[in-house]
């Protein structure tokens, strides 16, 4: 068993897109996600890490894709397959329940919700990097959706930007296995220095607390 | 009389900060701007440039300030003096008269409103650079608040993303005549293809229509 | 057959890393690249390219990684494994043969060649995104190595900083089929507006020659 | 007497531009520094900080300005005045002495020299950001050249980034008094936590080695 340990005063939880659009039944990718988020328990596994985080006093942070608002790309010349998507389906549509954080993963005072980005990377045209600079952290503990798009886009920005990341395995999904797969066994590897399971991380970050006391 | 001309496909106005906090009368910065912006009519300026720049349809970006909000910075451990001031005087605060843009600056439909940033500078943080390059746009007309700040700042980076830049002169104001000078005379011109006064920019944005006839 | 088309003005190709340890005989990754690099003719695809660039006068950029050097990495405090991995066996080692571009790869006067980049991506950390700026460079043709680390990582940071992207799978290559699939058919295609053959995209840019006389 | 403290775990110098066509006898622009550099004791006063901070273990870094080279400009479609200037007056040509660093200022091995901007900033489209994250820097003491251009460009950018920065203010130069006025007095207050005196910085950085004893 991977064992990983943490100094409070440099490392965050990043949270990603915890939307009921994707992680709530009656969300828009929801019927696309279950399959997977199902069988390895992604949601509870999610909730399990920032409650653990909250109680170690890890500060968290969050990294949100763009809500769809009208008028977002009509005056776009260019726009990448993935916007395109999200034009058609105005996922996490501003106003509306599927563009609400699902009610368990609600931001805290004192979490820090970077601004919304419009590609995958939580760090791409935002103010993450800043964020997470003037809290001082160095060192990012990852969850949430979608596994081999913002997720992995969001590892890699955090690793090409000099962040030691680890991904909590069981605590994210793709529409399938073979996502999951090009995701936590190909790609991440080359850029999370841990990927690691739900139980494992919780335990780390218990260790915490037991040691401030 | 400097001679500027632009293409349409390529150029778009840059409204720097237009909150009544700082160019509307009882706004909480109008009072150390007014001498400035009253001499050389910051505000009417800003005005004609928007609207010629819209009757050319030249596309309007807006780059504007964080707008103050509470927790924003008391978990920050690193914090500059212009954020400190920020946080002190809480300008633009959210949800306020001061923190709204003027309502003859209010964006229309079709106008790009940059993610706010937090420090001077319209690019950092931001999805200001991502949006120009959305909208296939390599020159800016820089126009707005304050002068030695927030569009020095956004001029300074415009320059080191690449953009060729504009300045109106008289249509942005500081606290004094020498802050102006700093920002216009000694350092903007290093970074700033065209420095040029309201009736030269709109001369040359009113040729444009004329062009489309 | 994909039908695409470009407008020189505008598009760029960009090549990823023709170093010799890659993509020669004898160097250092070659072994491990070379079943699935013969298999689908990536050096002679990646060449065709090239000179079907060069003839129609398209730009030619080069994104490259970092060539070791002693000291890169003994004073880091947060190191990503990709790292870990150059450090140890000082891939593309500066002053040696392995660090050098194969010959038919040599940039040509006029070509743009970015600053190397420290760990996957080309635009991470360097002067790339400027330069395709300056040459007022909108969209991206992208051959080179290895697929789904530095090429994938490339493609993402060009979407997400709002440039479109063809991607030329047969002139591209990873150590496995497997990697090939993850970066070709799962990931890319959410960033890259076409996905190419090179004989796609050298009639494409073949019938750009044509339309000059 | 301003009195500022350093940790040395999150603390570097930033050394600007220290090349002989800035500080030396002989320079390209040397002569138009010289009224200032000299009356302030810029050169001497750069010497003693950095061998204060090499003495107490500061890490160094360097952000150095572009060494010109033939073919940099002549395929850009956008420039700006600053980079034009460069263009013609082929500051810190490479491979000249002119584009060498002055002798007491060669990097040591252990500092880092991050890669060459374009433009002002140090930061700009160069791995300085990465490369202080990957040594854990959060605080900045700059010195070198040019106040009102590189200097101050770099401590915006540094304030903008998220870094907390401490300017020495008789440690620098620029072509005038006026010019220095505008960088030390009116702009970088904004954005530098301390402007401080070499004497005051260096009995700070000495005291880092009493208490290691």
């Amino acid at each position: 068993m991977a064992k990983v340990t943490y100094d409070k005063e440099i490392t965050a939880l990043l949270v990603i897109d915890p939307y009921n659009d994707f992680i709530s039944v009656g969300g828009k990718v929801w019927d696309r996600l279950k399959g997977v988020a199902g069988a390895n328990q992604c949601v509870p596994h999610m909730l399990q890490v920032l409650n653990a985080a909250r109680k170690a006093k890890i500060h968290v942070f969050y990294a949100l894709h763009h809500r769809y608002r009208p008028g977002d790309y009509e005056t776009w010349k260019y726009i990448a397959p993935t916007q395109k998507a999200a034009w058609v389906h105005k996922t996490f549509e501003n106003g509306t329940w599927g563009g609400e954080i699902r009610s368990e993963f609600e931001p805290q005072p004192g979490d820090i919700v970077a601004l919304e980005h419009w590609c995958s990377s939580g760090f791409a045209n935002t103010d993450l990097d800043l964020q997470l600079k003037k809290h001082g952290i160095h060192k990012l503990i990852v969850i949430g959706l979608i596994a081999h798009t913002c997720v992995e886009a969001t590892v890699r920005f955090a690793a090409e930007l000099g962040y030691e990341v680890t991904m909590v395995k069981d605590a994210t999904a793709s529409y399938s296995d073979e996502e999951m797969h090009a995701a936590l066994d190909i790609n991440i590897p080359n850029y999370a220095s841990a990927i690691v399971t739900t139980k494992e991380v919780v335990d780390s970050i218990a260790s915490l607390c037991m040691s401030d006391q």
